[in-house]
């Protein structure tokens, strides 16, 4: 695994661990007590992103309408699983290709010792075979589990721009292609030790190389498949179209809220160290400084234009200030942690507007959320000199394009071939009764603003 | 505890620790480490499957009808609250009768130097006091909270099949009962070095012993209570009684999925070696892999079935795919955990329509969940070289055919004393009114789907 | 950091450190891997009091009316913003004086070393480096984000009591004070080292500190911002205005119910031995025995007193079960942790009604439940023989006399300049219309009952 953020972790393998290992200091930690950390520090922060899956679920179902919130809910469940086997199957692989142990085998994923340490009795465990099994300083499928659940993230912002109106399983069919390929290809060129790497493009977990990923697959959707019906009306003017349950949209937030502690402090990679520990410990703080002033300068935001606060704004800028942080939580300027998940929440509100009036319709604003503050993020590494800005350049554009490009022709030649939009008649009725064949909340009456 | 699967583990006591420390690479985590490691392990973990207990309420919650909610709300916060303490007051006494140190004692569940090491001073701490206290390997009382959650889980079963008709206090009794006695006498069979473990009966974290258990109590509950008033028409037809908030149903699948991370997980016992941190890895893919063949499996073959993707068949495939895989998660072939997960997610979808063709209404599918994939599950170690197939046989029936007979026995004993059952009219009225004198959602008008 | 409840920690420092590497046992976990033990509890318990947040805003979205429930989402994710950002910018400082390193600084809040440490590759760590770094015991940031999560639920306690009635603005106006002032200050006298810890004050995660914190600034701001309108009729009858989403309400008590293992468990902070380890174990397991006694207990009482079982004096008896053993989780026997939790939970179902009869208006039973069995926890501590009566008494009243005398300035400030209280005209509007222009359900038609 090559996810190597901003310097050397201590997890490349067996002669690393051997050289701290002489180290009188370093020889503190053992190296198996190193193993236990590292992979019980993937699995925690693992489950922690894992979680985020929900988030987005809950926050898609609080924005939707009534008559589209069964199929969205759906579609989370289906995307997230989707993603899993894709990367099982070829994903993992194509991203992470110096893992050469699993290639060619669908069943054996990690290295023949620890397969063998793991089938067998305690006492049966030789020192050689301990030795060999913890060379790469963690539980392989552990790493495995940890990247999976960051493509499912990826996979996750897209459903919410392109709810309403999208069939369910031609975007199922994106899903298969973002998670099994496109998202793997990128994710090589930066974590997989690729040109991105070795140009010196910073991204430490991803505001670049997960959510402006997503961000352009939904970008490219939402301008392919159009806006809902009537979301636009002729004169210029935006017709609302509010969420139907925005207590289930609050809860989606703190959801992804909480799992950005796994998917920022996670990716410090390693806890076996107090290097490693003092690091994770200073990303938890920046992720939750960087959140806590995106709501606020969303809300000051929304305050001076609007003269109200939005309740999704201020949600909305929570996200914005982690996706903004996500490139760069590593660095100790708490200060600036405030500053640039500030300027990610105050750019959400902006955003929101901007398109709409050109009529690009993000149902729950996840192109201005992850694109937009994913860039901004990216872009601060370099700004604030935890990078090289031009290499932060690159890799926003370079990603940006093989994204795009390839998203625009998968959603066209879906398009063309087996439609990717509802018919009208489908879109007034809403997806759950015609799609699924059921309903979200079936008692509740309905009152004269549902449309 | 004598919860061993598949191999023996660290956790053996201190000869064990002793004759490890005797080889040089395991040495390299101390015993006082292993100690921490074992600890922390069981007490994330378990707060994960406490976790599992919401997740039963949001999925009962989004599945009952409005007039029932608050009522389901109130039978899973008691039931995990009755589980806590019945375990306490006998249920772990009877389980793992090995822990002799408590016997007797309502106040001492630990060993006396842990409880004396946990009193004292930092500096007071002697070299022999820390080592008679770490010599069972982990906390005792870590490990109690850890199978203390096991039970819960197995209480929560019930509550979704039976809602909507049963009445709040005789259903607690039964509570009281299985948490206390049933559940804990089968587990001493398997887990507590019963006979069915003496026989080789594998199930790592519960296929039969938790979740077949719930589902037992369940079926027998629902023949001698009866199905729903105007479920089953007189001439064969079923009659749909729609979920009232779906986005809380889908809310409560993915929490389930959440905690079942540290169900299986936590049920490697241990983290203080890498072999069980490799084996703990390993379990958390297998898990995930199977739940996510299980959604896509129960979607194909919905679609199949019936043209349409029922949400409800998605949520409920994922978690059958997670109980089939809980009794081996810890085999290391990936390709047969998504085989495993895959079957148990078209089984659910196979087995709903079958239950109603038999009148038997369960309200959630609890039953086609937690006892058709876990018997599935259970087989499927046997099947698939994890255990001996008979040995699966026999203890699927024998857990079966105990927990039936006490189960209906004690439900027989209920209804021809206090009850089981609400009058006509409360079922007509809601339980929530009648029983509560409340509503669960008060203020929102109903439509005409209401029944 | 100065909160050392009961014992002496294992981690006040260096030399602390050095003398324990002396004794044989003890030596066998090394300082780095207690350092690396204690920052990982700290992340991922504080990961879970975090979470007690989204708890707190279901809590209140599910007991609010659909009216008022978009704007106590945007509260409670408001305050938790604002929480984070005082106590950063001036409330640890006034907390933890001790903590002298970062004092007059803004931009760099842990010890140099650690800073240093983090900024390196892992080769160029030296040992005297990683030796001055790890002298804390923990990452000083693990514990800043620690302390922050526990500010923020005082935080939180507040905005429930006053729901419904009180304006955006000046309640989080208010919200800064008691972040970055109030509570820091109070904290300071216990667990900062102030006078009540020379005193032999004992109050182990917060049952006085945090909880009780809240319930007076709750309390003060009820009575001076007065009931809801129409909520006590001029015949002394008492109106119920029953939560919208009582789902919602059990999730977030699940949520709490979950959280709180952080809350007390973390609040061990350490977990860097065997003693830690044993300890923390305890916490947990009478936590969850409180919490299910209080549900019990809360069920018991009602069924008592008024024949039926209201749900929400259910989810209370959890939370009041809870506020009680947080004064003293860590006492061992389990038992006592029964009694604490139940009484706890029978003194809510008392309370809930008296104030409504005082005509203090507490919209969600906060007082009840964060200041009353805050109050009766910090005793029981006292009584069981876990502290001095008397000291918990003179604490209790300290620290209420401080919050309520503060309180009350500040609300009666806020109050005659900018007003705290929407007029009557947007109270039956709602304030989500009114003040945030939006609202929580919009499609849902509303039935006969919406007050």
């Amino acid at each position: 695994m090559m996810r190597v953020p901003r310097r050397l972790s201590l997890m490349l393998g067996l002669a690393c661990l051997a050289s701290l290992a002489a180290g009188p200091a370093q020889a503190e930690v053992s190296a198996e007590t190193q193993y236990i950390f590292n992979t019980f520090s993937f699995l925690i922060t693992g489950a922690f992103v894992m979680w985020m899956a929900a988030g987005f679920a809950m926050l898609e179902s609080g924005l939707v309408r009534t008559k589209n919130t069964a199929t969205i809910c759906l579609k989370n469940i289906a995307l997230y699983s989707i993603a899993g086997i894709m990367f099982y199957v070829i994903g993992y692989h194509l991203m992470y290709t110096d893992v050469g142990a699993f290639m060619g085998s669908l069943n054996l994923l990690y290295n023949p010792a620890e397969a063998e340490l793991a089938l067998i009795n305690a006492e049966e465990a030789t020192p050689e075979l301990v030795e060999a099994a913890i060379a790469g300083g963690y539980a392989s499928m552990s790493d495995w589990f940890f990247q999976m659940v960051f493509v499912a993230t990826a996979a996750s912002i897209v459903s919410g721009t392109l709810a309403e109106r999208i069939k369910v399983w031609p975007f199922l069919v994106f899903t298969v292609v973002l998670t099994g390929v496109i998202y793997p290809i990128q994710g090589a060129w930066s974590w997989g030790g690729g040109f991105l790497a070795e140009l010196g493009f910073s991204d430490f977990a991803g505001s670049t190389v997960v959510h402006s990923v997503g961000g352009w697959a939904a970008l490219t959707g939402a301008i392919i498949l159009g806006a809902r019906k009537g979301k636009y009306g002729p004169d210029g003017r935006v017709n609302p179209m509010p969420g139907a349950n925005l207590p289930l949209a609050t809860l989606g937030t703190f959801i992804l809220w909480l799992g950005w502690f796994g998917f920022n402090g996670g990716s410090q990679l390693a806890l076996g160290s107090a290097l490693d520990a003092a690091a994770m410990a200073i990303v938890f703080v920046n992720t939750n400084l960087a959140a806590a002033a995106g709501v606020v300068a969303a809300m000051l935001t929304a305050q001076m234009l609007f003269k109200k606060v939005d309740l999704t704004f201020a949600l909305n800028g929570a996200l914005a200030g982690l996706v903004a942080i996500t490139a760069g939580p590593d660095l100790q300027n708490h200060l600036l942690a405030i500053v640039v998940g500030g300027v990610g929440g105050a750019l959400v509100v902006l955003f929101v507007p901007l398109l709409d009036r050109l009529r690009i319709d993000d149902v729950v604003g996840a192109i201005s959320v992850h694109l937009v503050a994913g860039v901004w993020g990216t872009l601060a590494v370099g700004i604030f000199g935890g990078g090289d800005l031009i290499a932060q350049i690159i890799g926003i554009v370079a990603v940006g394009a093989f994204v795009s490009a390839i998203s625009a022709a998968l959603w066209l030649g879906l398009k063309v071939t087996v439609g990717i939009r509802v018919s009208e008649e489908v879109e007034d009725l809403g997806l759950d009764k015609a799609e699924l064949g059921m309903e979200a909340y079936p008692e509740f009456g309905y009152g004269s603003q549902r449309i």
